[in-house]
């Protein structure tokens, strides 16, 4: 079990996850790691409104539709397991019981490493209110004295995945991730939102470019890898090493 | 020859290598990699100031004695190669001619990656100068139109070693490396230093606590490295991977 | 209808819109425009202190006088409305049910621009507190699944006004609005808060001296705008135009 | 001809404007303004791989090829002019005379508006030092006693057009342009540069997904502008308006 | 009383205060101050690992344990008064009624000065949420209608003290303050934490290598103050004085 | 000698040092010291359009009426000393030489702190060109090996005076100075530009509402210090003291 490896993306709400780091669960998944996903709420109330602007619909119908494009996307990406805290959107908000849920999946998980929103974002306040939820519950699973007895957390990274409009929140990726091999994955699972035709495309440009961002990074004209799609992290914590690269 | 690793070292005066990123030096050359430091001047009128409290002393002789430090130092920690373009410093200024020459190096040694000063330095302009040239140095060592024919440099990442009052010079650190099996070369390294034995007990103090946020930053209490000294660099430009760990 | 031009001030307490936008509020009445303004509270706990310095005053007391002069600047500046929501300061707390109040007058009104506090604000935290809850607001009145039939916000501005010490807030003007005409209904709003004659000055100083900055960057030496009084006043978000100018 | 409205774009290098800004030219031009471009430098010895690549190239006929894509491609957007300085690039630097050359020009085009690169960029020092000497000339030029009797320079905005890698520059959008109307001209344009077909589809990506943001900002998801491509720029300086919109 | 002088410090947890600013308690205590420190939480569940680790160990039992080490530590520092709020830790969390109690204890003691944490901490949400509940319960306290009739508190200076990895926290120290007079009251409180004996050299190193930045500060090469000891603060509001030095 | 205290206020144009820092010079000649003030260049091409506007001007009439004016402002504040550089404006440049020109009047007045433009300034690059002047020869002056034998500086505080626009400029003041004993001296130097009247009012303005500031941050409505006028500076170093205040 030591050999396990395992990572841990905390989304906002239910669509999240597949736009912002889709590649790289299905890519940590082909590499041997169980990526968990965990989503605070559906993002019934802020983020269906395709479904809202249909006739006779109501918050369960909502809800229940959302979870099931997200369960298939997750499927499609291969993701080891993905859980709904069914939360409630717009606002999210989390008590202390409800943080004390996503810190019994964060040390049952165990991450490598964790995943979650941008520091800031003033177009929605649930991303920036997610990630620091993820802060607080990261230190509350290290707490020897939270539940003795189970195992604590050691000091996994949280990277921050691309928001909408990287620039208005203060965003700044310091990794790239080439993912061409497992495109495919990402795009099926992009596909399985069906509310949101109008960003598949967005979400593949970005891919594409972000290729590029990562050529230029790893050789540029010089000669880098040839990337085609590629994802942006950004880091909370420092990284420890044997050597520089 | 595609299989050697290569690393440039820029340093604004001759001492400042030893004290920032002497363990990253020696650590690197015991994994194989060849290690080139550029002093772009020896410091000898603004970083000699024991040596000029001597009576007798002239700009030669300061010069030399710098050198001689520094060479000491290099042989310490085993670094592959040592220059020194003697530019003059307080102020350090580096004209076009000058630039050409340090691009040179740079296109020589063709660098896996390169190392400087922090980007701001209130206290000592020299410090931030010398990292501006090594980004248009690194820009023009790019560029296949500059002395075409000659292999040109890569994307190397170019990290910025640990300032003095590091807080003051906005520099954070994004990794840090255990520097544990070589720090008695360090050691070795910093006593070269005659005229600033009261630095000694400030770097070995420093790496000894940088150690303790590598312990920090790779398990915490749950369990990191037993890491004993480490040194801390900032990452000026975003890594490229195949896996996020 | 679809003619209707709107707007909606968020004052944490009752007099913030007085001196920090009053010109604002009465040049767009005069524009044509219904400017709503919603004082979260009276400031009748800390932004009182003339009125408890007095002999056997109550909270009740307070409270009334602090309307009665927001109601007679609001009068003075010709705004459309003004609604107290009459949640308490010192500090400022709006639970879920408070933030739903706000969120359905900003449904009502359908804001083309809003407008609160800067977003940082060391001395006062009901300040920064305003602005987190207006984004937040924003947020929830767009949601098509929140109070579903309802008309959904849009996507208005959010201006943040000129708070007290701009520096100490990071708060920084990018956009000036030339009030020369509308000068006189501030002034006298201005007069309507008779505790705090001591502000009286300090605001017509800042209004003479911001319409210096709207000469400055309206053509400057070579003949700017002859603007005599100006608000500047800072956006969260990215415009769209047609023209750039 | 106070009625002429004119515009002016400050490129370090031949193609920098056309990436970055070249619907921007287009839609002005189509709107009656006159704008003008000056390239700096052709980008010979650092933005010309492709040519160096090749067999018996000299540093004049890459001028020469530089030169021409410059001139197709504003002759596709329809700028009124483009001036070519040829002050060298990979370093590109301006002396005294060269800066006083460049003020001549901004007296003579008395731009309504001036666009260069972004504040910083580690990856092209030539970019971010574009961008100092455009700052520099702007205040030259309204200097009454720089050649005295000529009309002085007002204040112009100087909007910084979008960099390669934003996140990496600082760079943050504050306005959104459409440009949809004239796409096909940017689009004819970038096919002027031969030499770079890789960016062609970057930059078509590019435009797409900043219409997207311009949507976002103009209405969102309860009916934003139907934007299909945009551009997006920083603005210095702070606007000053008659009117919030 | 008017001459008494008096501080406030603000803990998160029972030992923050002994590594961040003992000496500074020391140092005042010994020039006539009446130093209080506040423990918001002992600290019981996340900073007490080593307590954890033994066998049959219970919340209360850890309490006390840390209750007695800060107050041993708060004895030799020389502490005028340690109060406990025990308010829980790892999430700490003030309600309404535990922040009017922090209000009385600032009102009581009417400090000169405050201190907390930094305002960034990724690490430790807790140490944050201190700092932010120390300026809304600094504001609070000024209120004139908070407990109408009690003495409003002034305008005292709130200094950050000096976290853990600065760096990551943004913290950056804006005063030097000399402490080697009561350097040995500091290692003795500090050798009071029984269960972090690792943490003993770190601090010692720390403070040392402070003293060597109060040197380059006050003098320099050219004979600054000869420091051997020093610790270091943020201010969070600007100075008011009558000479400049 | 050692009991002299010293000031040194480096002034990119002729009047900059009237406007920003008039009554800090005043009032510290009142306490004792000897404040030189050094003129960088007379603002004789950008800063004197009010000249240039009359007929029959000449470089050489303006630099002189500029020295007058500069003159009999210093004389009003009773500086000890002043003294012009005459290094030219709009672009303002210091080769070596001058740059040690500057270097020497440091040496000789061995300040005991300094102060100079804002950081940044992209209306007016001169002044932050100055700045970082500033730092560059405060270091060469503490160099041992610049003119050995000369006394070398120590570590002087540099003071970044009030910039206009202040929020576009990023300065922050850290320190505000009660300068009400001096006032009328500020007001006389003030009316010595006779070219700038419109300014007259503008800085009487900001320094009444800078000692709002001043009274907020020395007791606020809790009875702060009664100052009527007040400038404020930002420190670019820490300071070393004895005791919190």
């Amino acid at each position: 079990m030591s050999e396990k490896r395992t990572a841990l993306v905390i989304s906002a709400h239910a669509a999240d996850f597949v736009w912002r780091c889709g590649e790289a669960i299905a890519l940590h998944q082909q590499l041997g790691y169980e990526v968990t996903v965990v989503c605070l709420s559906f993002g019934e109330r802020g983020e269906s409104a395709k479904l809202w602007k249909q006739g006779g619909m109501t918050l369960d119908r909502v809800k229940a539709a959302r979870r099931r494009e997200a369960e298939d996307a997750a499927a499609e990406l291969g993701a080891h397991d993905i859980r709904f805290l069914d939360l409630g959107d717009y606002p999210l908000e989390l008590d202390r019981e409800a943080r004390f849920r996503l810190v019994d999946i964060i040390r049952e998980v165990q991450p490598g490493w964790m995943m979650s929103h941008s520091k800031w974002n003033p177009y929605n306040t649930d991303h920036m209110y997610a990630t620091q939820v993820a802060l607080e519950c990261r230190m509350i699973a290290q707490a020897w004295g939270h539940n003795p007895g189970q195992k604590v957390l050691g000091a996994p990274q949280l990277y921050l995945f691309e928001p909408h409009q990287t620039e208005q929140m203060g965003w700044k990726p310091d990794v790239f991730l080439d993912i061409t091999p497992v495109w495919e994955k990402k795009r099926a699972a992009i596909e399985c939102m069906e509310g949101q035709q109008h960003l598949w495309e967005y979400y593949t440009n970005l891919a594409r470019n972000r290729a590029n961002h990562f050529r230029r990074n790893s050789g540029g004209q010089a000669g880098g890898r040839n990337a085609e799609y590629a994802e942006g992290f950004q880091s909370v914590f420092p990284r420890t090493v044997d050597e520089l690269t």
